[in-house]
């Protein structure tokens, strides 16, 4: 297509407003609609494939008390997702979607399978609490294996996904710093924390964050922050708009990764469909400050990309809504009297 | 299965907490799939195969007013469901969800073509502002009908969708008079009027309340205010509930007809999942009495069964999840430390 902006978006316009229908009475569904033929410049968008990547890594925080779970588990998990057995996998499997796992940096020695995809920076981050998590050099590393898997592949739409136990605490930390607004106000339950365990976080995070300035770009807060997991998921989220792709934004975690992806390539939030609001506390926050509104709340806060598998057939509802529904004219259907 | 309730609520909860994933961390997902473990009394409920019915009539209300659509769309859209290019097709196709369209009084002629299942009872009702819309035997005939074609076929969910230019106004009044409700709370835009049509309809359906006792009886509702296809499918929901079937039940239309099968044949409501909230301003209303709380909320006000379409592949995943995940002991994952 080779239309200037303004007139694309008359012809979106007319295009939607011309299928049989009410005008708008798909409501979002029309709206996201108008997002995916922005996206692939056309007014027929394809939604047909749909890839989810799982980023796994550790926390060196995660020893200092900050999660429910041992750090066993996110090694435990990765085995989980390879032999299907975890709520990614079955829903992906439900909707036909492909997973893709990547080892950014579990702790341990290498997990040696080739159905695991290797981008190891190292065996976990250091423990946040006390000095940055990883080195400049490493942070841009991650940045860039996850912007080139960002790039690969032909799918329509990208959903990402993370394991990391600790990682709501990398996440709450990073998205403080960019906002630059007290940690405090982005502290959650993360994974099913009680009381007495929140407050134990809490401190644990404002102990953290008293490390560092204010406010921090995105790079400077991975770097401090960590999660290798969450620098990867940002560097494809812009590998992944850069190529075109619907970007299916899952909850707390990726929106965060979210939130420094579009300030280190901007513009990339363009491709960012939002898929969920999540349980977890920080969420509301981030989404208000993105100015985001997530097409589900179904009190959702498991990640591995689970809220973002829930949207792709909203996706692809909305891109065939556009693409295949007929007109009030080619259906010979009278319009309002 | 052949559990006492208690024990099957306990294994039930046991076989859900036991999954890989946080306690609860799936949010309505794993409330929805406790209900479909239910209906199907099994630990492994199945949710592959869907259908969507579409009920169309007319209504001798259109005719006077109420809709910002002339009657004949009711016929020109049923030509476009059957030739595939409606918002239900397109979404059905996407969702791999079989489609059947069932005239159950369009006015005119019969619509010859085998495509097109006949339950007809007349060509439209009759006017309803003034008089009865249809008699005692043919709603129960409406009823009969839907009841045998909720009772047929092997898909475990059915979804029923609606096409009557005038039907907002029907699905108002019957709420209204089960509810014992002023009607005019139960008002709303219906295919979209402007604030000049909205009042025009308010005054007409405020005179067809007028003409019965406060509160009436589901069958006595029907009668007076109609739709073919409403009664039709509130005996769809009767037999698709008593075949063990899931009824994903769509909007404001499609909630009047549950309201309305669930008194016919109490317990049917047990099947019930209420799949989104529509735009429409009676739904609010009409869900709080119910206690329902849907799965989306899109901003959607179609019918057709679109809302329904769209809540299906949370049913999907939902089962997937229960029937499919690994468990902590089976993936070898560590639980809460």
């Amino acid at each position: 297509m080779d239309m200037v902006p303004e007139e694309f978006q008359t012809s979106l316009k007319r295009a939607i407003d011309s299928k049989t229908k009410p005008v708008g009475s798909l409501g979002r569904i029309e709206t996201l609609a108008a997002q995916l033929a922005m996206i692939q410049n056309s007014l027929k968008p394809v939604a047909e494939r749909c890839q989810l990547t799982i980023f796994a890594a550790d926390h060196g925080m995660a020893r200092a008390g900050v999660s429910a779970y041992p750090q066993d588990v996110t090694r435990q998990m990765v085995a989980n997702f390879l032999a299907g057995g975890a709520a990614a996998n079955v829903f992906s499997k439900t909707l036909g979607v492909e997973v893709q796992v990547v080892d950014c940096g579990v702790a341990g020695d290498p997990i040696e399978t080739a159905a695991l995809r290797s981008c190891r920076i190292a065996a976990g981050t250091a423990n946040a609490i006390e000095r940055p998590a990883m080195n400049a050099h490493q942070c841009a590393s991650a940045l860039a294996n996850g912007r080139q898997i960002g790039l690969e592949g032909r799918h329509h739409a990208a959903c990402f996904g993370e394991m990391g136990i600790g990682n709501t605490s990398s996440a709450s930390l990073i998205a403080a710093k960019i906002l630059g607004e007290p940690v405090d106000e982005l502290v959650g339950r993360g994974t099913g924390l009680e009381a007495d365990g929140v407050r134990r976080k809490r401190t644990l995070l404002e102990s953290a964050a008293s490390r560092t300035p204010a406010q921090l770009t995105p790079v400077e807060a991975l770097t401090e922050y960590g999660g290798f997991e969450i620098a990867t998921m940002a560097g494809a989220m812009t590998g992944a708009a850069e190529s075109g792709k619907i970007v299916i934004v899952d909850g707390f975690i990726a929106t965060a990764a979210a939130l420094c992806a579009r300030k280190i390539f901007p513009g990339c939030e363009r491709n960012f469909v939002y898929a969920h609001r999540s349980a977890e506390a920080g969420h509301k926050r981030l989404l208000d400050a993105l100015n985001a509104t997530p097409l589900l709340d179904l009190d959702m806060r498991l990640g591995e990309g689970t809220g973002a598998l829930l949207a792709w057939p909203l996706v692809q509802a909305a891109a065939a809504m556009l693409r295949d529904m007929a007109s009030f004219d080619s259906a010979g259907v009278s319009g309002p009297a």
